[in-house]
């Protein structure tokens, strides 16, 4: 386990005509500040990543679909790297706060997509992004 | 159409293994504070409302599904309310901005499910919303 990669139980509200799924607040454990909040689709079976933020802080949940996050955690050089694999869904429903620094890559599990939603706390900025082909880090997707 | 109800077009990056959309950013117009950020979900045929923010300021967005809200102005006592119909969904995709006191309900068109997000700039309230019957504010759905 990656020790600062937090899951947060979050509430479902059921209603009727359609259930509401809490994400974020201000006062949440895991938020810092407001950058930006975008969706990232992904195709049943497709894998997305890895990539790396070096200075964005995560808060990840998937809304709809499901979804395996792989996350591999290179931070200390003198250990072998730490893998932790979460799998989300409205009926796994946790947001998960990811620090920076630490690689990811996921896969979509519902046909024929899935949505991850994540809300940082700083822009979009390509400067402070790195990649690597999926096969550079050894994962048995 | 309700002058200072605002509708953003919002980029979706075109990429193979899932499309990216996005949502919000810190300086986006209509973007004012981090309050919450939830999920409402509305299953098909079915409409949830009649309900409104007497302070909170929405951003609203369906990246999953198709939904038809429907806002409802009656600010100005000496006119007859307004009434103003949009559709959403990721392929009519457009973050809404909403501001205080406005009536809305909504309706979802996928099946089974569609999936509307809000952003907005305080925290879930009881005491600053209010609520009406469907039928109290006549609509032809």
């Amino acid at each position: 386990m990656i020790s600062d990669l937090k899951l947060h139980k979050e509430k479902i509200i059921k209603v009727d005509n359609g259930n509401l799924f809490h994400f974020i607040k201000q006062d949440s454990s895991g938020y810092h500040e407001f950058g930006e909040c975008y969706f990232s689709e992904v195709k049943y079976k497709k894998i997305k990543g890895w990539k790396k933020h070096n200075i964005m802080k995560m808060n990840l949940a998937v809304p709809y679909g499901r979804v395996r996050i792989v996350f591999y955690d290179d931070r200390y050089k003198n250990n072998q790297g730490i893998f932790q694999e979460i799998f989300l869904s409205p009926s796994e429903y946790y947001r998960v706060s990811v620090p920076p620094q630490i690689w990811f890559a996921f896969q979509g599990l519902n046909d024929p997509t899935s949505l991850l939603v994540n809300l940082s706390n700083i822009k979009h900025d390509p400067d402070e992004v790195s990649k690597c082909n999926l096969e550079n880090i050894k994962f048995e997707w």
